[in-house]
């Protein structure tokens, strides 16, 4: 079982993270942690922010000599910008008074699509700023850095994962384009869309200038495969542990985050029974499928084929242009805050949204082949995969 | 927190439910979780066993005097087909020459899009049958059951669902079209699809009746809404805790489910910011918000509208005109096992993600307000709803 | 991971207990559940209840062809004495005028030592028939049923356990005496207090006899021991994960159990250190212990030696010379209810002691070896210890 | 529900530690923190590690103005002693050959007692240093800051806390001494032991000198009480909402604890019945209790008297006269490794006891009164205190 926490707020000290349960000698170097911290910040549309605020990675425990060593993992990600928000972000007590006049004003607007509002009634607070200094999405840094070492793990066993952007608002990757492999990951970084079509990546782009210059927002859908998964990961036992719905509470549980699909998704529900499903033919050696609808689960379970899953990210809802709101400190009519300058985040939510793939993934290989060495894990899944019966021998697809 | 697990068979004796952590003093009858029971045998276009299996309703503890006594809540569901597979489905040895042959006989041609391959794989069956017989969605009928419970509870704090059909295979109710209210159940529970729009009905009928024709099965569209919802269940502090994550688990683990959206979801995704967002005005009592676009969250929270949720359901795989595959005690082509009978089973899955909607709300219910007693739990809610300061007062929308 | 849930009341119809998680292929017939049920009614001093209520066992789920299948097992396990509790533990509303005068009274003297009055409180019930119908001892059953399919489980892997018991009251085991082993249960099962010191029987029994006389009840001390638990269960890296709290919890989980020792104990804590921890030596082949103080734990992880863990109990709270409380109807001093005339259950409570212990055990051999069939998890189990190198290895003591 | 995790090694940079689900407003400095850290420090008979390594506190998340936010509180617990272990526990692989002889040498020589010899079985490691730096009591700083959060919490509720130290080896302190009160913390702090008696604190110091002298060590038992906790927490509805299960679990997880007691423990297992329990009285306004020999539960409730549990510690098995052990690189006979110059760490594990006992009851309130601000944990509670009826009330014990 493996269990994590994150904790920290967007303009505080650092995020901090903690990964309970990683079996011990998976290779993890900082750089690594890195990269994927710096993949979180890529895409075309992104604010100032971005770009001057850096990722301050440092290791705390259990990793050693470049390796984890079964002790809980814990990853600091310190926030350049700290000393800016030193007196506004205090633990302790300040005098109300000393406070920067902007930085450290009462949040009173709260913003449609945000926490704000809910949030002040939930905790009761009398303005926003202890809400969406949680609510942020900068908080998914520390689910990107626990990823990186999921991934990692993941990767030991032969399990690899790439996501892409598949739609910007209507701009989307035609159907039946191929799909991208864990070898393809630099060239979808180095896409500013982290889009696998070149020519959707280029309407992507100009819709998104589009929406600089009217002052608005874009969402948009991302896509995360992994190759290499064994058959059998989650079950149809209880539905708790069947995999659809593990991921889908994680895809879920990503910031802005309004739909979630599994395979084709929604336009499997539009297909008749006898075009929806993938058909099996032996080949002499291995039961093979003739598609791949069904996003590589059946029954809750992983196939071996590419799992496949999607989320669908609605519009930052901190639009320039800004939407309308009342200010709870007067009552009166007003524009919401308006904090951030991103046009679009979709980019750097299908990092985030691997990173999840990733952690609900080494649960589910903990879960059916245990293991407190990455070894004896391998061992157990390779163990368990030469046992299948010749009968029943799927294969697993790498990529 | 609630607890729940469920167990049994589809041919089975009968299925077995306990929910544990259920406050004292809620009010549930057996007619109610029956007549639940009952909803989900409804629909057109289901097979013959919907009509001669019977549900057969026990209460084995936690309900006393007609209430809920805080002890675990044990519910059993028997079946009255049991007589007929005593013997296949015998928890004690049976001499393999003895089992009927049609019944008794080893299923080996996998159905695809069924966990019949891959359940075999991992949990190393020669034959198919312990598979299907848990991997079924009659299974659900003991989450109905229990859903049924949790809606008695919510009913006491002014909660109430309902769910409807908004598509099978294409043939959708038109966006814009009025949402049905809890006082519409029975009006859903008499329409043969559970669909609100009755020119949409009516073409779902012809659609079924030819798919039917065709020996084709189909999948669709469910949405749930919950009113009287108080503003502030779940959080954006930790991503499990988002009663989106929580509910989207929830729905993905329901058999077929391969979509799940927020209020208009990847609909959502397809729209600029500026028109994604429900915006805030104040009607000089109460902040009030000019759309629902959202489904009733943001931020991971409750609004205070209402809840709106959906599920698509994949066509049954199961189909009549059978899909290829392979016998796996031969390595032969095949045609797939062909069990059931039914054409489409949609409106009955909104029936199953209303109760797994009401497990949701009533844990997450539970988590912000506590309580032993139903009482306890209401006075807690009607003191939180009372504190919440004028200024940041949104009511709560109820029908 | 293993869970499971009990529900149901003391003079209900039933109990049902739910065990989600267990492996595939386990054998495991209801004589054997039946069996340990039987051994839970054992022991000298127990009243007449133990003698007219039979347990009447049924197999809900998960178990086909006497093996688990890998689904959710459920148990039932039904109260012969439910015919004359109909109207008073009724699920459904009675006309209270129609109770019996006896069994349907109000309870409203709370016994001290007992869950009534706080029960009352928590739940807001009026008096104490909904409290202690589920705080009974009752339950215990369910959870026995469930160790008989740990146990069985355990089994398979080679580990094996046995309860006795060590002391009622004052009357001790001496120190020093023979521990017994798995292969000494039947013997135990024979002993009036299953204890396996035959003088200490003895003067156990004249105790008990001697309790009856003066209308007073008595505890005592039980000792779990399991046999061939391989090295590494459990872990030192978070609290949680230790063996021995894991232990301690299920342990003091037991009705009436007040005090919980791994190994030694608390005779530990009165040792010097230069005398309290088990020195290794090597023999040639194996590192081996010179003592077992530890009970088969070190930092928090099975050693591969005998786990040994104690469970004290208070005497039975309901007093035949019964103690002083007060009314709650009235206000007047009082003397507490009086409802069951158990002199001892300490031999019973080993019996519990014993399943409590499997269960844990069984989760986290899972937690270590995953596992989706029985045959999968011992070849992992049978790799882990063929692994560990030569210089490290400890054999694992089985009997 | 309230979860938390701890990371970090036992020289490494720093412990790390979450807690997740702690409600927004509780006051909370950073002096309170480090307050604690420093009296898990105390104690006659520490060595040279307590006085020279310091523990720097630093606060990363969920605190503002010094009161929680309602977001996951995130502390850091620098090690002062890092500077020279920086190659050792380094994060990054480093070239053997530059290690520092001592502290970089291979520890293969496990200590009976210890986490070494199974956690290097385990997790597959050729030597002890990554498991003895987990499993050292060292981690055991990060429970204590998140424990005096969690005590913060209780406080504001009334429920207040204070830990002793009830023996040292066979010195122990008089049956019916009297019980130390909260307000006593401060003079406990100041004895050498932290033990309420002053003859037996001057005796304990005498016998820890003797053991210093004979290279020995010794272990001892603690008590923790709480004072102002209401009715009611925990519950009898299932084993392991039992308050005893869960203060066991959280007890018999802190590094060398082997036996836990809950009231009179074991001594209430040699009591007949008629002498065993908590008789109750109306004394015209409450009904009060005789005698407090429960220690403040009954069912697996608190009762509204004061809590009080015990633990007791082995000694240090890291004992100066060496114990026995086998050199894994050799197979030779040797002593086991020596690292810690400790005689007795029992009034620290007090410290310790009660962090853990403060975090279980803290996440008791939460089950039980919920709340998203300590304001509304208050109300709540308040209203189910205010509720009981007349006749049911007993009151709470503060001091």
């Amino acid at each position: 079982m493996l269990r994590w926490l994150t904790a920290g707020e967007s303009h505080g000290p650092e995020l901090v993270a903690i990964l309970e349960g990683m079996p011990a000698d998976v290779p993890i170097l900082p750089e690594q942690i890195q990269a994927d911290l710096q993949r979180r910040k890529l895409g075309y549309g992104r604010g100032a922010r971005m770009k001057f605020e850096q990722d301050e990675l440092s290791i705390s425990g259990g990793i050693r000599f470049g390796r984890t060593i079964g002790s809980p993992v814990a990853l600091r990600i310190g926030n350049t910008e700290w000393p800016r928000w030193v007196d506004v972000m205090s633990a302790t007590p300040v005098d109300p008074e000393t406070l920067p006049k902007g930085r450290g004003a009462a949040l009173t607007r709260p913003r449609p699509g945000h926490a704000d509002l809910v949030g002040m009634q939930k905790y009761d607070f009398p303005e926003a700023r202890n809400v969406l200094e949680r609510a942020s999405a900068r908080e998914t840094a520390a689910r990107v850095a626990l990823g990186a070492v999921a991934r990692a793990f993941l990767g030991e066993l032969g399990i690899r994962l790439v996501a892409h952007t598949l739609a910007i608002e209507t701009v989307r990757v035609p159907d039946g384009s191929p799909l991208p492999t864990p070898d393809d990951v630099a060239a979808l970084d180095a896409d500013p869309l982290r889009c696998f079509d070149q020519a959707t990546s280029d309407a992507m782009v100009a819709r998104i200038d589009r929406a600089h210059d009217d002052g608005d927002t874009l969402g948009g859908v991302v896509e995360v495969l992994a190759y290499g998964v064994p058959p059998g990961l989650g079950s149809y036992t209880h539905w708790d542990r069947r995999l659809d719905s593990q991921l889908a509470g994680a895809l879920m549980g990503i910031q802005a985050i309004k739909g979630v699909e599994v395979g084709d998704g929604f336009e499997t529900t539009r297909r008749p029974g006898s075009q929806a499903h993938d058909e099996m033919v032996y080949d002499g050696e291995l039961i093979r499928r003739e598609s791949d609808k069904a996003g590589g689960t059946e029954g809750g379970m992983s196939t071996g084929t590419v799992l496949r899953v999607r989320a669908g990210m609605k519009p930052i809802a901190t639009v320039p242009h800004a939407l309308r709101t009342v200010d709870v400190a007067t009552g009166e009519a007003a524009q919401a805050h308006h904090q951030r300058s991103d046009v679009c985040a979709v980019p750097a939510a299908g990092v985030v949204a691997e990173a999840m793939v990733a952690l609900v993934l080494a649960n589910a290989v903990l879960e059916k082949f245990g293991g407190d060495s990455v070894g004896e894990t391998k061992r157990n899944l390779e163990a368990y995969l030469a046992a299948i019966p010749d009968a029943l021998r799927t294969g697993v697809i790498t990529a």
